[in-house]
């Protein structure tokens, strides 16, 4: 049957595009309380769309933009089918600088074999592909091979502020299926379809240091009292050895060494430190000691000063001896490290190294843990199959360096795991002006969820 | 002859308090451009003061406040006296917050044997003492014992930003003057007058590190690049060991250790570090090992950061992985150790610590010299004898942690040390509501100006 399927996507490949542009056309920006009429038309059109391929599907309001949300009733799909949900967004980023962009962002257009608009990969296109493939299940086989919820956002790219919210009231409904496909992401590299299975935890700190009540003039006092900018330069440069480890004590203690066969396909992955460097701008890279790159940002832990404050920060010299110093201070975890464990040592740790004179304010911002979706479960087996059969090209399985809030989400609310399943390209100029996807990626993305759904409902049975 | 002046001081106290009482009268608020009239207004008082006393006296106009430039005519004073210079200023902080004021700022109100009025002590106050003694000189002797520049200023709390302009311009009339006298200071406490015969040298940077060229998200990226704020607190934490020493290379090299007796002498003062601590606000005081806190005040030489940027630095997290961080550092100098050799120092240290992948630049923002005028030169010895006939006690020789901008550019511009006698106590409120000058400071002042300038006479010939 899928054979049929992935001969009737072929066949329509043109009003599959004409489809995509109408999405397209809505200027959906979240940011943008004035475009909230184009919020609601751009959820409606998914709603419909949904609708054409047999879900039920309707909005959820929230504070600000809707979901959308669909469900395959009884008769769509096999009765035993298993349950899937899948996330994405309808809600696209500002198109500003309107200056640089070739066509406008909301006049969506072909050229050399790709297609440009504001949302274009991030994420109406991708989300697409599987409303595409949903169509062509329902129009050929008049079913879905699984039991599916769909549900889209339209705060993404605003922080999903009210996602958790509408997680928490659709708890019943969701927390039964067996997993969350996401298409949000991108391919490693052109030819070289990626699963994402792994993503970073994250701790996050700031750190408050306070001296005397108030600044002092350091030429008078200074050398008699504590200096928090000093202290908190000497407890934070602590953090590191000279083979940039992290210093605290019992940080790497939970830490898994990765699979050496995926280390394997790693290292032979399309990926040059020497040209990753210069594209951000520095001479050479720098972290962890023995570790490459890829495996540093992939699955190893780190520790970043994401902010510095203190003192006079104006042009000019002030001979100020500050009260006050504070940084931000965030850790990346990996799986199998626990984020209370690690605060708990980082925190104990800091106030080991303080000195005197000094008092210590640590506030948690934020704590996460990583998330691993194993390469051997059923549904990123299924995942890489469909890849094979809609790219024609074995995918490789990655990782991602950050969190993903949602994945995060449904892990926490629901006990879901997620495969992160991208079909654009890192040159897709997300969130940049000439936002486009690779015309290519875009039938092969409609032709591998088209064949996701068969064998989801094969392996997950 | 000094008998009979001070026999006459005493008898006019009462002249002298009404005389002063009309110079705080006029609100001269350098900060405040609307008040250049009570600037202009209070020069001119000062100026025709100095009149009264037989100098030649006018004012030497500038971009903003004009200064009061007096010399001694031929006949007033002894042919072969020695010259001496007399630097202070004559306008005032703004008075804000107005309503902590018990009297108003500008009507100066006796009380409890104290006048208060804002200038009182800072600095009309303990100018006018010298004022005071020159009209006693000549109305008694009709003559003053040295030959006499006055030189007060209008922007003294304002940068002194048009000083330079006038030293240099005067500097044939100035420079051949034996020794600056200031009085601008304090005592050290209530019954222990004191001399400050030195100031700590400063070296000013702003240290900049760069690492990618824009900002990039810390999950994605963390741990691949170089985070110039850890680099920065990495190597800035690098610059004192654990017993709070400097570890640039060298940087203790040519500092002298102090006198035996002058520590002696520091260690026998009214200063409580446990005192000093719980007003500042801290638990306890810290700075370099070995050192007590007026030690590492007077005569150590410190590094603090001064300010330190990069990042986020507003609420919540942020997960950013910054491009840039940059901190403000100075160190404090002491006699002998000369700016450029530790600035040197101190740049080649920082390289040293860099790590790869990141760029530093280096930017000076100040150098000067500490000041040093010798416990047993004249002018030293004939400032401690009028203390003892002008205050009936011992003064003690103290240090200012701090650089005092005029001491520098009389050193650097006319080659000319400085002493620095204090007339107020610690607990003036300068700056702040309420200023006061006990009078019997303002009397004792008197006595001791009268006296120096004979003493001086004495000792410098």
């Amino acid at each position: 049957m899928l054979e049929s399927v992935l001969v009737w996507i072929e066949k329509n490949k043109h009003s599959w595009l004409d489809d995509l542009k109408q999405w397209l056309s809505f200027p959906s920006i979240s940011a943008d309380p004035a475009r909230h009429p184009d919020i609601s038309a751009a959820a409606d059109w998914a709603m419909y769309y949904l609708r054409g391929a047999g879900l039920e599907s309707s909005l959820v309001p929230t504070a600000r933009c809707p979901c959308v949300l669909a469900t395959t009733p009884d008769g769509l799909c096999p009765a035993d089918a298993p349950h899937v949900l899948l996330y994405g967004h309808y809600d696209v980023q500002p198109p500003e600088p309107l200056e640089k962009w070739i066509s406008p962002p909301f006049s969506p257009t072909v050229r050399e074999g790709k297609i440009f608009a504001r949302g274009a990969s991030d994420d109406k296109g991708q989300v697409f592909c599987h409303l595409a493939a949903l169509t062509a299940w329902k129009q050929i086989a008049h079913e879905i091979p699984v039991r599916l919820t769909v549900l889209l956002e339209g705060e993404e790219e605003i922080g999903s502020v009210n996602l958790p919210g509408v997680i928490r009231s659709h708890a019943d409904q969701l927390k039964n299926a067996h997993v969350v496909i996401i298409s949000d992401s991108s391919q490693f590299a052109p030819g070289v379809p990626a699963i994402t299975c792994g993503l970073r935890g994250l701790i996050y700190y700031l750190v408050n240091l306070q001296g005397t009540k108030e600044d002092l003039h350091s030429g008078v006092y200074g050398g008699a009292v504590a200096n928090p900018a000093n202290a908190l330069a000497q407890m934070l440069g602590g953090l590191h050895d000279a083979r940039g480890r992290v210093t605290i004590p019992g940080f790497y203690d939970d830490v898994l060494e990765v699979d050496p066969e995926l280390r394997r396909q790693w290292a032979a992955l399309p990926f040059d430190e020497a040209q990753f460097a210069e594209s951000l701008g520095v001479e050479k890279l720098y972290g962890e000691y023995g570790y490459s790159a890829l495996q540093r940002r992939w699955c190893r832990p780190t520790l970043d000063i994401n902010g510095l404050t203190s003192g006079y920060q104006g042009p000019g010299a002030k001979t100020v001896l500050p009260c006050l110093a504070s940084a931000k201070v965030s850790m990346r975890l990996v799986p199998n490290q626990d984020p209370q464990k690690i605060a708990i040592a980082f925190e104990e740790y800091l106030r080991q190294l303080k000195p005197p004179g000094i008092k210590l304010g640590l506030q948690q911002l934020g704590a996460s843990p990583a998330a691993l979706t194993p390469i051997d479960s059923p549904a990123v087996a299924a995942a890489a199959e469909a890849v094979r059969e809609g790219f024609l090209a074995d995918p490789v399985f990655v990782r991602e360096g950050g969190s993903i809030p949602v994945v995060t989400w449904f892990k926490e609310l629901l006990g879901l795991d997620s495969v992160l399943l991208g079909f654009g390209l890192p040159d897709d100029n997300l969130h940049a002006p000439n936002e486009k996807l690779d015309l290519d990626c875009f039938y092969n993305g409609i032709r591998t969820a088209a064949a996701l759904y068969d064998l989801l409902a094969k392996r997950l049975k």
